[in-house]
């Protein structure tokens, strides 16, 4: 058995990337580039402005990449997964407009957070023409098998939010509770981007419901893994700063894991900096030091690879080739990350 | 000329309500009234208890009742009118959500606007899963149709509460510029919940243009009807304070006449009023007197009778029938509140 799983832990995966999946879509994440473009503008010149703001900050479009992928991999030779890849960058860009507001967060992808240029309200509005966009270029393929997948997304990913929300600053949170949330708020997007591939090329259903396990999973790897290097790396790499989560007293499964194994006084001192005591620079170095001494990186990581090894065996009974590999490689490339 | 137009001015008016199409619409308001508590509904318990807050302080639900009325009239007897004026309640209450924060609003139709009770945190996401909601119900009639004009609208209105925000504490606006907010703002959604009457009953394509016309200019003429009362009535019957607009700087229409019409001395007034300062009750007291010295308030009902007279007109070569009239005296209710 170990023998399957050497990629995703070996000196394979240290070297793996996501230029293959860049590679192979291209010439479709250039129509997509455009069309985002297009479909941010308005009449209205506060809307393009803010909206370009994070466009234009370098996200790494995983999301639409993988409709893209996926919808080739599945033999589509026609134009409705450049409107599909689009709407979930849209989808995506929008959720992050409305968690900065949210989350008061002070940056975003290394650059002042749009509302900290703009304001919470454009914030919110912008999000909310996004979402508008997102939605009439999903009717635009009148696939409405598409349609159903991407707004029970929509209303999927606000529950997790809300869900967050609620157990916000909970020491108490379970793995279980938290990966609930994670569940919600970030693999429901990455399994409908993946899902609405195959449906785009009319696939046959064990084919979608593959695409949307490899997403739904990968979702899962991506999140525990940017949660692990919340506590680590920098803030260069990252754009975002190191320690935000433990500041906003966000309970990522490191914090889970960390409190559950620590001691007493330990804790206490949990609690303490989730409700915003001792959350400073000290604070952060303490916090630290109890994650490395019970194992809650590592093995928030291993949790990581846990969901990635379930990603690429939901693909497994799927044709070979460079789509294939290019898919696994994002796996690798993601839990090695964390390393 | 004059005779046709007198049912708008004259003592009919003054007795108009909306209790004829209260009474058309009560079978299907009961079904849409269960649909909203059940879609409402969600294991995250924060959801319910937010969406409910707002759903059960009694808006009016014109919108949906102009869906469901609408779709009757041409004869639909299935069941998708009832999801589709649901989903165009659901827009509107994530509409109201999502403006409270922008417009850091306390109260919402006479109770603690929910951003007060829980947070601005919980407006947004709330607003979000509710337009989840709305979007999945639109997918369950299999319309592309009414998706395609429900998600236009969506983005519209988005537009406009920017366009609004650009426009905010800025006494220079125009009478068109105004027009053009509520136009999209408010109108679109007024213009939609009517056109996806007739589009679900497959009605013929001059009688959707007419029905998305009497919604659009009612929209116009019940926006204009609301920013008249912000400067009367009470606060009681309003489900929101007296001067609301005033003290959060709006530039409504009253205020663009009166700015226009006024001296230098009274344009220094507003400006100052805009930018917050003077916009204290005495400030009230003096915008009152000042929107009454230059006829504002009463110029403002004018220009709603205008539009209730063009939605009036684009029923016109619809047949007849108790449908036809009460929509007709919705119309005569709505600017006579102004009186």
């Amino acid at each position: 058995m170990n023998g399957v799983v050497i990629a995703l832990e070996g000196s394979r995966a240290a070297k793996a990337s996501v230029e293959p999946l860049l590679r192979l879509t291209r010439a479709d994440m250039e129509r997509v580039n455009r069309l985002i473009l297009s479909k941010a503008g308005s009449e209205v010149e506060l809307i393009p402005e803010v909206a370009r703001h994070l466009i234009d900050s370098g996200g790494k479009r995983l999301r639409p990449m993988l409709t893209l992928a996926a919808a080739q991999m599945c033999g589509y030779e026609g134009e409705h997964h450049v409107l599909l890849a689009t709407a979930v960058e849209f989808m995506h860009t929008a959720t992050l407009l409305h968690d900065d507001v949210v989350d008061e967060s002070d940056l975003r992808r290394g650059k002042p957070a749009a509302r900290k240029v703009w304001g919470n309200q454009a914030s919110v509005l912008v999000g909310d023409f996004l979402l508008g966009q997102a939605f009439r270029m999903m009717v635009d393929t009148g696939s409405l098998q598409a349609l159903g997948v991407l707004s029970t997304a929509a209303t999927v990913i606000a529950e997790g939010e809300v869900l967050q929300l609620a157990s916000a600053r909970n020491p108490d949170t379970t793995e279980d509770e938290y990966l609930a949330i994670i569940r919600a708020k970030t693999a429901a997007l990455f399994a409908a981007a993946a899902e609405v591939g195959p449906i785009v090329a009319g696939a046959a259903k064990p084919t979608v419901g593959a695409f949307r396990s490899y997403g739904a999973n990968l979702g899962l790897a991506f999140q525990l893994v940017d949660d692990a290097l919340d506590y680590g790396g920098s803030s260069q790499s990252l754009g975002k700063n190191v320690g935000d989560d433990f500041r906003e007293g966000k309970v990522t499964l490191p914090v889970v894991l960390a409190y559950r194994r620590g001691t007493d006084e330990d804790r206490k001192f949990w609690r303490d900096a989730l409700s915003g005591r001792n959350n400073g620079d000290d604070g952060l170095a303490h916090a630290k030091k109890l994650l490395a001494r019970h194992g809650a990186i590592a093995d928030t990581a291993q949790r990581a690879r846990h969901y990635a090894v379930i990603a690429r065996d939901a693909l497994a009974p799927l044709k070979g080739g460079p789509h294939k590999d290019a898919l696994i490689e994002v796996l690798e490339f993601c839990v090695s990350r964390a390393n």
